[in-house]
């Protein structure tokens, strides 16, 4: 395969050669690094990627997808509603990364929103006719079908967040839900609380169910009795935490801890507190999920669990280029950070 | 060409003959409207559009592209920041049109935000490569050189607002910019206001432009001198509305009422206004331009002028559709419409 300096740079643009004599390796670990990262240490991959930013080396895709019969661009599928995708700041934050991290490699990305079935089977279409490279998946709701789909089509693909009831076949790269979750929940109990209430995501989700299952582990650990009547499910909206809360207050007046399993339902639980003349953190203590723009947003600002979202981004765009590169599905599980506010 | 019914559907899928009869039409009239409307009259289209809605038929695309050589798909391209995108509600409601109006046509949309000169020549690639078929273009920015590119490589284009600087060469729909303001400010003047400032929109915008246009207009025409005090410009934003209030406030503190070049700036001007302990509308009259989400939103809620969204979206996709099918372009400009709420 040829490198160019690209076509349309002007004043002599850096060129392979410049990255390579820049991150002290050959113009061959360049070239593996651009196609995919196989058989690159990670030490070298992150020399290379870094020597990338520094000169401002851009891949001549054109003259690529010449040779290669590539459209050599990426696909940003997301399976929700469209009201979703402007209400919660996750989306944006992802999608922010997502570019960023494909414009190091000169690569465009589609947005495509797909909320129905109908909307699905028309990008399904577009996509498996060979006009993205590969997919970036932004759903986890287990009934979505879509991820199948595309995988027996061939098509590169790596979801964000496990995909439920596919297993290690279809490459993911996700936070680590389960122990974010249980950081949360020892923080509350730290502070004393001990009548603590979950808002959960939806249970047909990693994100729904992994939460649930740190607070029920750190629950047992503590020796804290289970009661059912402080768990309750949303489904990521803000207004599903509003109504959570709700029904916790009704179920169980003496609440004094709520760990929510995202920061836009946490707002939605603040909402309904403060009208139900609760003080946060004095009467109830509320911990988020997320760290989005939310978490900062909110009134007090939000004690969460920071999911990586920056790493998650380029984690999800390394592994697919390296799907489209040929290699095998894989798997990246990335740590969470407890960030204190004022809400706890 | 040939249409068949979908290919994927269950149970007898209505065909062509069936909107056909339903509309009252022939069935090549259908075909017609199907391939952008030449050569029929409004009225059949219409009914030919009901009775598409009515019957549920969709096209069978993948059957069409596999004759047409074409990708049966369309961009929708924004030309502004992706902050802006998840930030303006006007987008949010474009987009959904947008969606809408070519579902009918079974044609998938992909979003494509190019904010910067480096994503703008991506997607220009990409575009040209002949991956859409045609672009939605919102972006009414004097200086982006993008719809000229596209229109020189042939890639049918429709903007949303006029683009400066190109004339009728390029296809777009807009509203009636200037009669909007018209209407606001004379309702401002009827309500016995006199000292009336403006945030203009950037004027290298043709909203930025005609909405002072119109309010000097009817200024002129009510003999109320032109204060230049009175005048401020923003960038459509939250935050610019803000900064603008503040320095018409300083600038003419005897402002009783402000016309406000869009709904998301018109928020900023009441948070200003609010911390100066100006009442809205009794001591100063807020009105604003778009009705998008954020005047329902706003406290208190916004008079505005009605910015027909639905109407731009299907008319966009309209005239994209027939220059897809040969047709030459044309701009189409929608009346506007004065809503009365709390502000004013």
């Amino acid at each position: 395969m040829t490198m160019n300096n690209g076509a349309g740079a002007r004043r002599k643009p850096p060129t392979i050669h410049d990255v390579a004599r820049e991150a002290g390796v050959s113009r061959g670990t360049v070239s593996r690094v651009l196609n995919g990262g196989h058989y690159v240490s990670p030490s070298a991959q992150e020399a290379v990627n870094a020597a990338i930013r520094r000169t401002g080396y851009v891949v001549n895709r054109h003259a690529r997808s010449l040779i290669t019969g590539r459209s050599d661009s990426v696909g940003f599928l997301l399976t929700e509603p469209q009201e979703r995708f402007f209400e919660d700041p996750n989306f944006n934050v992802l999608l922010r990364g997502c570019t960023q991290a494909l414009a190091a490699h000169d690569i465009p990305l589609l947005l495509m929103l797909a909320g129905t079935e109908d909307e699905r089977r028309r990008i399904t279409r577009y996509i498996t006719a060979g006009h993205v490279d590969g997919v970036l998946l932004v759903s986890s709701h287990s009934g979505d079908p879509i991820a199948s789909e595309l995988r027996e089509a061939g098509v590169p693909l790596v979801a964000c967040g496990k995909p439920i009831g596919i297993g290690s076949k279809v490459s993911y790269v996700a936070a680590d839900d389960r122990d974010g979750a249980r950081d949360m929940v020892r923080h509350l109990l730290a502070q004393g609380r001990r009548r603590i209430g979950v808002v959960t995501g939806p249970l047909d989700t990693p994100g729904g169910v992994e939460r649930l299952a740190g607070y029920k582990e750190v629950l047992a650990e503590a020796e804290v009795a289970y009661d059912e009547r402080l768990v309750v499910s949303g489904d990521y909206s803000r207004a599903s935490g509003e109504a959570g809360a709700a029904r916790l207050l009704e179920r169980a007046p003496d609440l004094d801890a709520v760990f929510v399993a995202s920061d836009l339902m946490a707002q939605g639980v603040l909402t309904t507190l403060r009208r139900a003349d609760r003080r946060v953190p004095e009467d109830v203590a509320v911990g988020g999920f997320d760290d989005s723009p939310a978490a900062t947003a909110a009134t007090p600002s939000l004690t969460t669990i920071r999911q990586p979202w920056d790493r998650i981004s380029s984690e999800m765009v390394r592994v697919l280029l390296a799907q489209i590169g040929g290699e095998d599905p894989a798997a990246v599980i990335l740590p969470t950070e407890l960030v204190k506010r004022e809400s706890t």
